[in-house]
């Protein structure tokens, strides 16, 4: 059993820019797991965009809850080892995931809820994906592109789909499940290398770099004759060129909104949301963790295809905890392809 | 038959404040009616908010037609008495209503599509409710109100309901729907005598007058608890101050928004709405018109409330043609209640 463990901890609450200074990687002396605990040596942990949320002293009533300062940041999703269980129903050599990320080696009480409830310690299945699958397509990423799609936006025949962000975790994903389901797909990214990656490794439709132009007339030139899914992971003017290309009845997934997550203040919702009215269109805002009942579908869907090679998903993995920090400013500021995860070593 | 009729016409397009010198009344002869054609005594005709949108050289994409400058208004409800009839279905005498408002003797092809397609020439049964009815509560305000509820913001059991302007045509007729149906209902509207109205008349639970203090305070005293459904006609703080109370799987009906239509430019979307993600809400946009296989079921629900003395309708009648403009300028300013009719002599 290790002697000590490490642990990212929060320093203090950014204002602005996220950078390394806010946080500090701290050495801990690992306890021992009591009855009903597991000691988990992580090998994966999550970093995505909407922790930025949580780097505030009070974020947005009914998301996750903030991250405390000076103390382990709890509520990220790691998958790891069992090391030792004193809980009924795990033992070492156990693939497991839960939600205390940003750590080597976490004690886990088995039952108890994480995640505003959405998650607990969990055996994974890794003959179907390895471990760090179930960070992204086999886990909440998966089910935050396919409920997003299915359920949010109500995705139907003949849908004409626009994705923004689409070489991101969840875009990537949710661009593919609507492409594999046979409809038009317009993907939308922040630089040239993505747009080819979702052009000739997704497969979309058409896609634009959304930093060249106003991003309506980009998205209106991909689709002339309109849209009638947008699946929003960007907010603002991505939102508003939406709402403006929406054909009537056109539904909108509220994902994120990553443009406005550094904002130090309110930030204005789209200006033309009168269009929502003039055309009968409905935005859905929806967390993926709301929607965990997908998960089984989304193992079997998404897990089918993943082993026949026809969901491509890419990762940019980070070694070292004490770059967990440095991997989220790298998201924040659209550096990342794919899925972010950190390699614990 | 009458040998000179009146039209109101639009003499240019009002930027920001609507004033009488925007619109003249003119004399034109009355043409005869063709083989197909009715000609109309009208004798009200209809006034209302969403007007102030189609005074502009071009609309929001998908809304109704801007109106020509220098010709009638099209495109506008009126009922009225059939004076002469060439159309087979119709004859003299024959209570009817049309889209050729806004003038006392109108010329109306029968099965002409008119208002976007969604109404043409159709008699109505006065022994239901005078004609003037059939301009609101049996028409389209009561559909509007009726599809906002159950349709849009797909009203229910217990859900807490909060609607704006709760005074006006839309707001009255949607604030007693909700209530008749057994829903806690709130109200807001912007004078003490409207809360008054909605309070002792109505029968609403709560109401507060907006003007006092900032909206979102007075809600959430009203609301403690939250709200599960805001049925809005006023977009702005009004939509802002919904967005932090609705409860987790809310829902919003975005019926119109009032406060924007003088804006002469854009006006921002609320700043909150990264709340629809936290909190999975839905924000329905919706035309009445969108909706018109509602009539049926609203005649039938709406017609025995307003018979039983259950259904409370105020109206605001103004008399005269040629103070059409008048109206318009009184229901943009809030200084109506209920539905804008004018009475044409």
């Amino acid at each position: 059993m290790p002697r000590s463990a490490r642990q990212v901890q929060l320093v203090e609450y950014p204002v602005g820019e996220v950078t390394p200074d806010h946080f500090v990687t701290v050495e801990v002396e690992v306890p021992e797991p009591q009855a009903g605990q597991v000691l988990v040596r992580n090998t994966f942990t999550s970093v995505d965009p909407g922790m930025r949320l949580r780097l505030r002293e009070s974020g947005p009533a009914g998301y996750f809850n903030s991250f405390s300062l000076g103390a382990a940041m709890d509520d990220i999703w790691a998958v790891g080892e069992v090391i030792e269980s004193r809980a009924d129903g795990f033992e070492a050599g156990d693939a497991v995931w839960h939600a205390k990320g940003w750590r080597d080696y976490a004690i886990v009480t088995a039952g108890e809820p994480a995640l505003a409830g959405i998650a607990t310690l969990a055996r994974i299945d890794t003959s179907v994906a390895p471990a760090e699958k179930y960070l992204g397509p086999l886990g909440a990423m998966g089910v935050t592109a396919y409920a997003g799609l299915l359920d949010a936006a109500q995705l139907r025949e003949g849908d004409v789909v626009w994705i923004s962000a689409a070489a991101g975790a969840v875009g990537s994903l949710a661009a593919q499940i609507a492409k594999l389901r046979g409809h038009r797909v317009i993907g939308s990214a922040g630089s040239e290398d993505k747009v080819r990656y979702v052009l000739d490794e997704l497969g979309l439709d058409a896609a634009f770099d959304y930093r060249d132009r106003p991003v309506v007339d980009r998205v209106q030139e991909a689709a002339p004759d309109g849209i009638d899914v947008y699946f929003d992971n960007v907010g603002g003017d991505h939102l508003e060129a939406a709402l403006a290309t929406l054909r009537p009845w056109g539904r909108v997934a509220l994902c994120g909104a990553i443009s406005e997550y550094e904002s130090t203040g309110p930030t204005p919702g789209p200006s033309n949301l009168f269009q929502a009215t003039a055309n009968n269109l409905t935005l859905r805002g929806f967390r993926g963790s709301a929607y965990r009942h997908r998960l089984p579908d989304v193992v079997r869907e998404l897990g089918g295809w993943l082993a026949e090679g026809r969901l491509r998903y890419r990762e940019t993995i980070i070694d070292g905890l004490e770059r967990a920090p440095e991997a989220l400013m790298r998201v924040l500021s659209g550096n990342t392809t794919g899925k972010a995860l950190v390699r614990i070593s």
